[in-house]
């Protein structure tokens, strides 16, 4: 079988999202690449995750060739291709229609950093992408998904932004591995459900200031890190 | 055993309302119809679902007529049946009082469709039904339920909007048969639960675009639907 | 053991709040009432419900005189008494701190009837006692608590509406026995839940109709009820 | 071992953290102190919960000095020292960035003291701490989030009011022991819980009188305390 341990990461990483509750039914997809290869693994589209298999994660190149399985691939491949072409680092992709990431993105209303949980992981607000032109929708919609979340993040580094909120869609998150985009696709929504509440505690509050945000995303990101037993 | 298959078929999908999170006590139930038959299969009134059992399931004809059990029919038969005569290419339909899906209903506000994960099944807004007048209230109360759903679908397609919100009392769904209804009624308390976040997020936010609500509405439906594995 | 069948449902109703999740740690208390022979069997005080055994329900007469334990009862023991004294159909009392009905307590908002799940139940509003004063709260406090619930149905009937919210505390219930007394605690927070969902769609939504109201309660109450299989 | 029932206790409580819903994969840590020994214990840095083990507990001294791991403490064990040194009375310290508290900290909102379930365990309001300097940040920021929390408590007793919310951060919570403090903490996000739905149902709803909160407080704290078996 191609590319089995990748697969295999894969699978599980699709399962996680359903173990962390983030997704229903067939919704969300994970996918994972190697970048030696330039072979990217994917859930296929619409099977049920308690059904799921390694056998059926299908690899595709980064031109969307089929190149083993007889599955289609996940109807939102061309939008993980494009993030993979474009945000070099990336290891893996994560698409969901959680909850309250799904609803901020229904709201077209960026994620403002409210607190250190959201700093841990997102170095400021969560972007919400700007509408897709009638034009993009009807004609390669799924890569022009992909292309509009590379052109917000023209003045972004992806790698202190492992997300964002495509305008009345849903969240695309990313990170070192598939597993490790789902872990951003969780995280993502647990700050999109505590933003949520935060707003209705105080409709005033206001983004944390800029020197709690560098701290707390650089204790665990970067050179000067000191968070977890990595540095022992 | 009269229609034993449809009746596994609607226990099935009564007991799936269940694992879904979507009803408490003995609230919802769904049924199914065999059109060749002209038989409607129907969870008993006020049995809990733990209890429920195959032969427990009534069967009646389209004028209510019992055939096959000692047990009386949920007291909503009668709106299931209006629906089955009015919508013919329906198979099942499922009744809730879902969280959220009630709670919209209550409001007597239609669900707009604020983004994709709506769109995927219902082509536009979740429609609510006008108040029913005191004369309908007093009397065929469940029948007059019916005919507000169907009188609110004159100029829609019942295909293409799977359910409504029965204004002051929840959600009635439908599908190609019952457990396709019960996914459509777990699908609109999701929508629903993320409108409400939506509308906490930003209370200003719109609809989306006809063009991508087209999109994914027809990615999913009809000849040109390109997601799942059926094409293949 | 005194009155073992009573102390044993009274056991299984306070376990029974447990497993609908309308508790926390040892928030919460029922009880249930012989009539004939005048004595109360209620939860000990402070006990986790985990350890709770059938010898620990403390029976006590209506003045409070412990008949067959160790143990001390509920410290809420003397408003369950105020209402059985108070309340002459009923068989069973139970309290909550649960989520959403404690949280309209202390709103110190009546929970208007906005649909068909409530007026199910509760034939009108759910009604919010007034503040207590200093006086009452220094003195026999949770005797004071029964007395202004009494106060609070004094143009009510208690059986129409099965519980009720002390300002800025919580929701006491009431039923048949015990267990019903549970079942109404869990659809009082259900109703909550959904009235909160509600006003959040809509905030100038008003209640049912009250032809709406009859229908409902009466569909399921008195003499004209018609849900369910006991007819048959 | 070292202190090997302390740590044990410590690992017990930081299970309960993830037991009780309020934490999300290894945010969150636990600490118990020896007040005889002037010894700490604490969870390690960034260990997943389930496969942490007593022998990873890490004990430390009130500077900070690591006695018997090769693991590095939680990142806020600093914070936790301030805490133990200023609070003389407390055992226990838990910290987790639960949803609702750690929302309110984000609003920056102290909670209202709206009912008895908040009165029961906290004589007022929840503090929310002042903004930390970005001096404060940039320097021994976690002995800091400690220094700025003892300085909110400089006219408060913090026997009487277990936990603070840290601005745009997230609770921390104390107690008797290490497990105290953990029940503090899950009934600090329940509080928060009910006032996020509180202020939902009534905007302008104010706190509990002084009488009902002295009441409820010092019903189950000091000497006239008369709930729960501990007196007989």
């Amino acid at each position: 079988m191609l590319l089995k341990a990748l697969r295999e990461e894969v699978l599980e990483a699709n399962l996680e999202l359903v173990r962390r509750g983030v997704v229903v039914f067939t919704f969300g997809n994970v996918s994972g690449i190697s970048r030696e290869e330039g072979l990217v693994a994917i859930k296929p589209s619409g099977v049920p995750y308690d059904e799921l298999t390694v056998e059926q994660i299908v690899v595709t190149d980064l031109d969307a060739n089929i190149r083993d399985t007889n599955l289609r691939p996940s109807s939102d491949l061309a939008t993980h291709l494009e993030l993979y072409k474009a945000f070099e680092n990336i290891g893996g992709v994560a698409h969901t229609h959680s909850e309250f990431a799904t609803a901020w993105a229904q709201a077209r209303r960026p994620i403002p950093c409210f607190g250190t949980t959201h700093a841990d992981y997102f170095h400021g607000d969560v972007p919400v992408t700007p509408d897709m032109t009638a034009e993009e929708i009807a004609g390669d919609y799924e890569k022009a998904t992909g292309e509009v979340i590379v052109r917000t993040f023209s003045d972004r580094d992806p790698d202190a932004t492992p997300g964002v909120l495509v305008a009345s869609h849903g969240p695309f998150c990313w990170g070192r591995d598939a597993m490790d985009a789902v872990h951003n696709a969780v995280i993502l929504d647990y700050i999109a459900r505590m933003a949520t509440h935060t707003v209705a505690a105080n409709a005033q509050t206001g983004p944390v200031a800029n020197a709690l945000l560098d701290k707390h995303f650089f204790r665990k990101h970067g050179p000067g890190s000191y968070y977890g037993q990595t540095r022992r």
